[in-house]
């Protein structure tokens, strides 16, 4: 076995990234990078009875896009493994979600890579990111502020996403490549697109390896590994204090006792508090540093009862020796919330303001190869099928759903609670309805209405721009 | 009261770092930092009662410096502060311990200011630095290799040394420098020594200000300012974890139960070792990530005893369920330690490798403004009053110890004991004596022999060139 599948095996075993047996979807551009990781794991294969899957997305961006993908088919065919091609329009998500083109197909990629894990039973997905990403990200995440979690980096494992590569080099990688007379595609975008990232790559890194540590990448990862860990730890320990110290209040509010939370280490509280805002749903967007520091000085002030303001209209109160989160939509909840509700034009754009979402309505014929976008933000019905006119509204009460692989239907609300939203919101959830039955919850779930199948020839494809549930 | 103060004092109250009635010495160089940190003590002195003193180390190291101390002595009397003047041969003092001029200044500083506030009683001594320091010592450290305390960057107080400007810049300063009319002086070889550290504020960081983050400093400080609180929580667990689970082994060794050290998440696993290493008195110096991640695979090996290296010659064993670091003192120790014993050459050096230490005697006369240096690594006798010739010698049965404000004599294992010299260094600490009685503890305390008074004419400097316990 060659010293570079050695290594990763080292790494895939100290880490525990997967167990024997499992079935792992591959993301494989065609790079280097993504080329080596399909070669090892395919290595390692008999060794830990493992079914491998490749899984490939075409972003729609370049003109050579569609050789990729097939330089993609034959290398996974060359050594056995199935492989799924997949496409998105990822120009026209940025545009959508007013996201970067690169930001848009990384979510766009995982959710296609999540997509065909699920269709083939798949307990991992790998992906390609190694030492020299990962050096990046750190000296980004630094520069651009952030907290310990941005020093750990990207990590090792996230749920069912695994990185493999993270503890080899480029150079490392290529020199494995070459050895093995593998080929590789270089993806053009890549070096003129991430604009930060490549300065970081091709001009600090280097300018910091001459004049300040030639081993400057060696102790960026080593520091990103210890700091992982205690990050970790301390979630671990926040996550724990929540469930021991937490109380119930109303509406889904977590309530903590205000003597016990300020007898804890300012490094605990500044944890916990993160948590109660996320937890409480409000939301950690543009919750910066400064928001915990006057949290804290104003859960320490002797006066026993107040609010004060945190982004977005959500606010902490204290009182009753408790204080707790309140969202914004509890407080600014529109009188009649009730009575939204609008016709979809298909095909079309429709607004719907009140609940900031937009919806868009296409008609498409069939192909093989289609790619089924995950069912949160877009989502494809079979339009020869589909009852129409289709239209969007809030929740009623009594609102049932029939999803996939149930018989009969399910209350909503026993929907809502399990996907996790919070009860503030969802008075705002739009509802796609159609012939009375609803048939996508938007940002979260469809129903079970006519679904594409092999005798679909035109698919409808709705693709909402509420922002991402990721 | 000014913007400025006002700042600086919110953080004092915030951090704790000041009590009413305290005396404090400030480190005054003469530059605006320390001019500016002077005046705002000096303006909060009355509210708060503290008692103020300046000292000021001239380092010998350039023409100007006498100008410098003449300075300080000339704002400090003109607030009424009394003030210190000390001299230490920094130049020499670097060759003597192969340190860089700067580290040797540092250190020489340090000293100082620890001896005048022992001196005057003092319970805080404050230094200027502020918060661009703070900047350039983080990212010094990220870019050299670190841990999170290299991240956590200095402390805001550091058992009674306190930095209560790391909260305003330096345009700060000296803005407020000008408003007041205070004068400074600028040291030049600032500007020529520290050659990575300067590089930092003169080229990098303007660099990553232009292309990353307008606020880069900002956003250093912040992640800085969350790292160092879970650095210290995290420092805590490991103390509470090691006094709850450690035993007492042989010649103070600490051992660890091996099951319940492994069922510890892996940050808290090397944070114990850490501190193992540390208390078993093998030293931290050059072990490094690697090492803990070596100690941890030797620890989890299925094997139930065995020993690894570690550097310098110390090892970590298992055996009996339980894991202990034994430090090279005890694997080695020279059969004939006890014989050791050496004229000293008065005025000249004396080598004793044996004991890795080289004594120099020197002949001074006495003069107003004499700077005793700490009697860890420099000493001064009344030269007509101690009784030649002098030796060194290493412990032997029934020592004993006369100390200043002692009657009678000490034990020498009991100062040892309290001064926590662990055992398997206790044989190689080189003792001066003359007359039969120990008159100085190398590296740590001198006796009560012959000290210098108002009286002295020439002063007897002896001077080691043992590694600083510093």
């Amino acid at each position: 076995m060659p010293a570079f599948t050695e290594k990763v095996e080292q790494l895939i075993k100290k880490k525990n990234l997967i167990s024997p047996e499992m079935r792992i979807v591959v993301g494989v551009s065609g790079g280097a990078d993504s080329v080596a990781l399909l070669s090892v794991l395919n290595d390692l294969a008999p060794k830990y009875a493992l079914k491998l899957y490749a899984a490939h997305l075409n972003h729609l961006l370049r003109r050579e896009a569609g050789e990729d993908a097939a330089f993609v088919q034959k290398f996974a065919r060359s050594l056995g493994i199935p492989t799924f091609v997949g496409y998105a329009r990822v120009s026209k998500l940025s545009r959508i979600y007013k996201l970067s083109i690169e930001e848009a197909g990384r979510r766009a990629r995982y959710q296609f890579l999540r997509h065909v894990a699920k269709k083939v039973g798949a307990q991992r997905i790998a992906v390609g990111h190694h030492a020299g990403d990962q050096v990046e990200t750190v000296i980004f995440n630094f520069l651009r502020g952030t907290g310990p979690a941005g020093i750990a980096g990207i990590p090792l494992q996230n749920k069912e996403i695994i990185r493999p590569l993270l503890g080899v080099t480029k150079e490392e990688i290529e020199e494995f490549c070459c050895e093995r007379g593998l080929k590789w595609r270089t993806d053009a975008t890549n070096l003129t697109t991430e604009y930060m990232r490549n300065r970081i790559r091709v001009e600090l890194l280097p300018y910091l390896r001459r004049f300040f540590n030639p081993q400057v990448e060696r102790v960026v990862l080593q520091l990103a590994d210890i700091i992982s860990e205690e990050d970790r730890f301390l979630e671990e320990q926040a996550r724990y204090l929540l469930r021991k110290m937490g109380q119930k209040g109303g509406e889904g509010e977590i309530r903590l006792p205000l003597t016990d939370f300020l007898s804890l280490p300012l490094a605990v509280q500044r944890r916990l508090l993160r948590l109660l805002i996320r937890k409480s749903g409000a939301g950690l967007k543009d919750v910066g540093y400064q928001h915990f520091d006057s949290c804290i000085s104003f859960l320490r002030e002797a006066r026993t009862e107040g609010e004060m303001h945190l982004p977005h209209g959500n606010r902490m109160f204290k009182g009753s020796g408790h204080f707790w989160v309140s969202t914004a939509g509890k407080q600014d909840k529109p009188a009649a919330m009730q009575e939204i509700k609008r016709d979809l034009k298909i095909p079309g754009i429709t607004e719907i303001p009140e609940l900031g979402v937009t919806i868009q309505a296409e008609i498409k014929p069939y192909q093989e190869n289609f790619y089924f976008p995950p069912e949160n933000y877009q989502v494809c019905f079979d339009y020869d099928k589909i009852k129409l006119p289709l239209c969007v509204r809030t929740r009623q009460k009594g609102d049932r759903i029939r999803t996939f692989g149930l018989k009969g239907k399910k209350k909503l609300k026993k929907l809502f609670a399990e996907l996790k939203i919070p009860p503030s919101e969802r008075d705002l959830v739009p509802l796609v309805i159609s012939d009375g039955e609803i048939c996508w919850v938007v940002g979260y779930k469809r129903g079970a209405a006519a679904p594409v199948t092999e005798d679909t020839r035109r698919v409808l494809l709705l693709t909402a721009s509420k922002s991402f549930k990721d």
